[in-house]
């Protein structure tokens, strides 16, 4: 749980950081930093292939598309791109079968590579079609937000939205490289750099103490986009996120610490409406519930709750729940999480803090739960 | 490569054979006997869940869906039936979607078991299904056809097909257990008894011809539904089947062989449109063409071409091709078999016989490949 007290600038310009996320035959590494995308050698490691496709969306096809199609260029004879509608109202099989019709008229075969190039949305859905493309191809992650380079493109879970449930239909599949460039990061809106940052805070309560004292003496620096910064806290996100993933790699059980805040953020984001709140900012106010919850139960101390509380709200998070049912708020909140995947023959699996820098993963009483929602909800 | 030169009838009152897949952690067995499908024991290796659903079509429900279920009840508290429509025409993602949607109104969860209850199409189509929901769920395969027992209830491929192309989409997926009942063969017409012997016979050439002699001996007893002959056809193919796929679960040498009498086999199902030819009686002659395009490269003597020919037509299946295209016959076998997924490059990879029981996997002149296709197909 070592992690480094301060910063100091990484010598970009000769070497990227790299985590190795060490899964048998399908380990890979994450490759982390300042304008990767402008060195072609930043994919040496990748297998020759006749056609590549890059998958992003209208968005960041301007901002990235043509740096990352010349990085390929020498390496791939035939370069495609597919781009996709911006956004997780497009996170369906309709749009991710676009994406196989290319596939299939660019002439793909079994050794094509895929790159997803954009947010979580792009890496979900690009790994979910490699995954499903004549039984598996090659992909690879160039993530271009925080959230994506600090969670998403890292651990292999790769999805899509279905109407009954966000992301219900996916698969664990890993990808060859996830290559972070995180002068990237400069184009990203404020809004959702906060939103990353509640990922990156995440680490903090369930596994690492010491890298939350350094969220919190660099939270500034963070939010102002300093590269120094966001290096040490994309490598130190991903570092714990592949030890994690390491020990468990299909969820059965450690893995499922990764979602502190998810269980009470998914029935906000389900609750609101996907895409009212950002994923990250429904995290945020999730994490100061279930550690709520966490103190309810004895496991950690009031203190703790404020620490963290102080954090996502300088982080630019909400830190109040919101009202999602009218009439009976608290009911509408815990029906939701029952519908959550995590959850176990109707049984809520909650994410909780037993002690500082340690999780637990356990159901609890539904009475309690409600209290906690009610003193974490926005007054009417 | 041993194999009974004879059958004595096995005592399946008291215990079915068993094949044990060997994939690690993945690992599962196949059970055989007869009257499986009436026995509660058949299952007692399989988790607690709250809910099972059973996936079948609209032939095989009224066939054996009210002993599935009897066979299940007490084991899970609630059983649901999902009833597709029957054919290869329904094997899409429109169909899939079907069941994602009974599955998320079922309440189902990560635990929840999945059975396929039919043949190959329903195996296929329950297992991709079973590979996404919740990014991977429990299944079981109860296949009902000679064809998925001695063949795609083995090995983990599922798929659903998709305009560009046939299994386009899909996962390597294993199932928890394959419960073989013998018995559910007697409702098969004899038409799909031949195109499950294609798939039996397949076996010899690639690997035993042990057992190509004792399938000699025994044709005219497994066309006649003989149970001990069944039993050990079946046991001796997924015994074939496990070893190969224990040795490449992916695909990525080896597993190749499987696919002998494919490659011109799949042409002619596309060619023919699906459906008109059954996918045995394509592979059935499939083999017929790779065994001579063998022979005109030298790696086995007419004697064996004429010795396979003569059992696959025993078998009642198709020894001559199709033509599939009145101007360009040839050209249109070889631009299908370059758009299949075995395909590498544009380059066709045949399965081939090294000399008798051993397969190899490599390209062909394409002059060679037209005399073939010549050879093979019917004068007009």
């Amino acid at each position: 749980m070592a992690s480094l007290p301060s910063v100091s600038a990484p010598a970009f310009d000769t070497a990227p950081a790299r985590v190795s996320i060490d899964l048998g035959d399908r380990s890979y590494s994450i490759d982390i930093g300042a304008g990767l995308l402008d060195r072609p050698s930043s994919f040496d490691g990748l297998p020759k292939a006749a056609v590549a496709v890059i998958v992003t969306n209208t968005t960041v096809e301007p901002l990235y598309g043509q740096r990352l199609r010349d990085c390929l260029t020498g390496r791939f004879p035939a370069i495609h791109t597919v781009v996709l509608p911006d956004g997780e109202d497009h996170k369906d099989w309709a749009t991710l079968n676009t994406v196989f019709d290319a596939l299939a008229a660019y002439g793909c075969d079994r050794k094509s590579v895929l790159f997803a190039l954009g947010g979580g949305v792009i890496g979900d859905m690009t790994g979910f079609a490699a995954s499903c493309f004549m039984r598996g191809i090659p992909f690879v992650q160039v993530p271009t937000t925080l959230l994506a380079q600090v969670d998403s493109s890292v651990g292999g879970k790769t999805a899509v939205n279905h109407p009954a449930g966000k992301n219900l239909l996916g698969a664990f599949y890993q990808p060859l490289q996830v290559v972070c460039d995180l002068s990237t990061l400069a184009s990203l809106p404020p809004r959702e750099m906060s939103a990353g940052l509640a990922e990156v805070i995440k680490y903090g309560p369930i596994h690492d103490m010491a890298f939350l004292d350094w969220i919190e003496a660099h939270l500034d620096a963070l939010r102002a986009g300093d590269t120094a910064a966001l290096a040490h806290a994309v490598q130190r996100s991903c570092e714990i996120k592949a030890e994690v993933v390491g020990a468990d790699e299909r969820e059965a059980g450690l893995r499922a610490i990764l979602n502190f805040g998810h269980t009470f953020g998914h029935a906000i984001e389900a609750g609101m409406g996907y895409g009212v709140w950002l994923h990250g900012e429904a995290v945020g106010c999730g994490m100061v519930m279930a550690a709520t919850l966490s103190q309810h139960l004895g496991l950690v101390d009031a203190e703790f709750v404020a620490r963290l509380r102080g954090l996502v709200e300088r982080a630019g998070l909400p830190v109040v729940a919101p009202h999602i049912d009218p009439r009976d708020n608290a009911s509408r909140y815990l029906e939701l999480m029952r519908g959550d995947k995590k959850s176990e023959g109707g049984e809520i699996r909650f994410v909780l803090i037993d002690g500082p820098g340690r999780a637990v993963v356990k159901p609890a009483p539904d009475a309690l739960v409600r209290a906690v929602i009610d003193a974490c909800c926005a007054p009417i």
